[in-house]
């Protein structure tokens, strides 16, 4: 006998009909003798409703409020789904984030899990009762409720898989697993068995979202086998772990992009020392989270650095750096959005050169320009135009997807 | 400086607007240096929207679900205040009931209030902080929440204004305080300042729904000074209280009528010992509770009893007394619920023969037959024909109210 942790988002739970199908996808597994704890979200739109009934009566109420608030569209939630499977006759219990054990730490409205007591958990499964958590929400040092952030919402899910030591985390989302690149734009993109977390966090930084970077790094923290499932067909997802057999043949397993993306260059910069320290402290000081970095040598010993934001931080880089322009000391600043980052990931790859070289091959007969190169141990991303960006991702599926005979 | 505790409705919450003004109420009494302490109910309809749901995925969800669920209607109103107070620059603090120190037996919902751990409210009101509670649930000894019951929702707030020995306990309702009759219906109804305990217990239990009967009781077991007053006028309401200055000049206080209601006669009783025994214990044991009794002399030594039930109750009383028929042994059985019980109430009565006597004068004025007296030291109750019950509340309180010079 296993126990799985099962995690259901919002539109999951969105109706009575849904309620309904996801109690029976939990005693499905029930009945096959597992212990089951699962994670539920607020119903569809329950939140959103929440926020505007706040924002009509004070657009500016502290986070501490606003997690009272929000915390109850999960313990509806909960006591529903408790609900629908007390109707077909099984034992069950609900419990918010503090009786589940969920301390946090103070963050309002977007608080981090600090431990979980599993006492009272272990104590319901002892009673051989099914256990449904509001568990995106806990208790600070202060006893008061807390949110875990809206978007980080498959954290609690791993979290509460770690401290239960569960066989399995199923994370049921409206997409049935992780695909070698979107089906919604790639033709013969194929769903995957398996991939590593390695893989699955290079997949979800680079726009496939599909699990949230911080739920994948917990999992592999804790060596939490999750598996990625929709809750509404009725097959087999993609499991997350560490080692996977290379059953796919293929080096790499997915082809992502992200248009989210702008790129700043600072060309002539003098080549001394402390220059690359200056300008990104000045960036971080500022909360601009920088993506990739490239230094190349310039023209007359001057030295160029390029590097990318999200679009929404283009505006405000260039600001600050135009405005520390003297302590930096560049010639000129570049800056555009028309870009979209293109990557393939793999941890097969750091075996085989030939990954990265066969992927600038599917670019080069496709006749698209590249604008920039990184490259991880797992990962080569490329800066394309943005008009060329979906061509782009085909085509290098292609390559690797029909090259590897896996399509 | 005192401390209030405040108690809003439902419906005195019901939209950003109603809420808004709730916050105004409070501020205004904290802006006057008292410290503050408010129980809210759910927003208008939320308990009833919340209960469809349940009902659409299992009509016979277990209450302790329903409390799970029913629970966070309170939880956003308090919220919601605290936002509209902080909206306005006070410091607030909103707790649910289990932070708040509510603690209840495990009758799910329609748990009481075993006792109440005040630490937390008194850490807030120390740090001069408005105190905004979610006081219709509690926790029990699973720590599992629990709600309090629809409809005594003034007993929380009486409960932390005991556990708080706070100076006064204002409830807020639709109504503006306590009337000598109910001003809908009867022209020259007029407000009380002040009434006793005993004297709202007795119009309360007979149809004056300002309070619940439990709230007063405990409000007159801990001595907590009541007011009852509206959200929606600036006016003040009715205090209740241990003992008032005659003010009034009146030895009534007002008059009070209850439609549903029906009698039961028992005609023929053979006259030995321990009848009325047999036929109050068996009604007990059926859970039929029943109001006035009166037992009198029947033709040849034989005697008769009456008594009173609610209307719903009337056919379960009368098949379980046809059913007992050997044991009982009566001749016949007089069944009605076309009949009404209306009746004075005035803790000053006792002292003054004379007001039963005026009660009657005006029904026989009236030409209102009389068909049951019923009377105990601070009340008097007749029952009278259905269709009569208004014109005799008019009458009987014309006669008090312009005799006594009060109207």
């Amino acid at each position: 006998m296993s126990l799985i942790v099962q995690k259901f988002g919002g539109s999951s739970v969105a109706d009575a009909d849904k309620i309904r199908n996801v109690a029976r996808i939990i005693t499905e597994q029930y009945r096959k003798g597992h212990s089951m704890v699962v994670v539920l979200s607020a119903q569809g739109d329950t939140t959103d409703d929440l926020i505007e009934k706040a924002q009509e009566i004070n657009p500016r109420g502290s986070k501490r409020e606003m997690d009272m608030l929000l915390s109850t569209g999960e313990q509806i939630s909960i006591a529903l789904c408790s609900m629908a499977i007390e109707a077909m006759g099984y034992q069950v219990i609900s419990l918010t984030g503090w009786q589940a054990g969920m301390r946090t730490d103070s963050g309002y409205g977007a608080a981090r899990i600090k431990n979980i007591n599993t006492e009272r958990i272990r104590a319901e499964l002892d009673k051989n009762r099914i256990v449904i958590v509001a568990g995106f929400q806990g208790l600070n040092k202060y006893d008061d409720i807390t949110t875990l952030g809206r978007g980080g919402s498959d954290t609690p899910a791993v979290a509460l898989a770690a401290a239960l030591h569960a066989d399995l985390c199923q994370i049921y989302t409206d997409v049935d697993g992780v695909y070698t690149a979107d089906p919604r734009f790639v033709t013969g993109a194929r769903k995957l068995s398996e991939i590593t977390y390695d893989e699955m966090l290079e997949l979800a930084s680079l726009g496939a979202q599909v699990l949230h970077n911080r739920s994948v790094e917990m999992a592999k923290r804790y060596n939490v086998n999750l598996e990625v499932l929709s809750s509404f067909t009725n097959q087999p997802g993609t499991k997350v772990k560490e080692v996977v057999k290379n059953m796919e043949k293929s080096h790499v397993s997915g082809v992502a992009k992200d248009k989210d993306i702008a790129r700043l260059a600072l060309v002539g910069l003098a080549h001394e020392p402390g220059i690359a320290f200056k300008i990104f402290s000045l960036l971080a000081r500022n909360k601009v989270n920088v993506d990739i970095i490239l230094q190349s040598i310039g023209r007359e010993g001057s030295k160029d650095i390029s590097f990318t934001v999200k679009k929404a931080d283009m505006e405000q880089a260039q600001k600050i750096l135009e405005e520390n322009r003297d302590i930096i000391n560049f010639q000129s600043i570049e800056v555009t959005d028309k870009i979209a980052k293109v990557s393939i990931v793999g941890a097969g790859m750091i075996n085989n050169p030939g990954v990265a070289a066969t992927m600038f091959e599917a670019l080069f007969d496709a006749g698209i320009n590249i604008n920039m190169i990184s490259t991880s141990e797992i990962k080569v991303s490329v800066l394309v135009d943005e008009n060329d960006a979906d061509r782009a991702v085909q085509v290098i599926h292609d390559k690797f997807f029909s090259l590897y005979g896996a399509g």
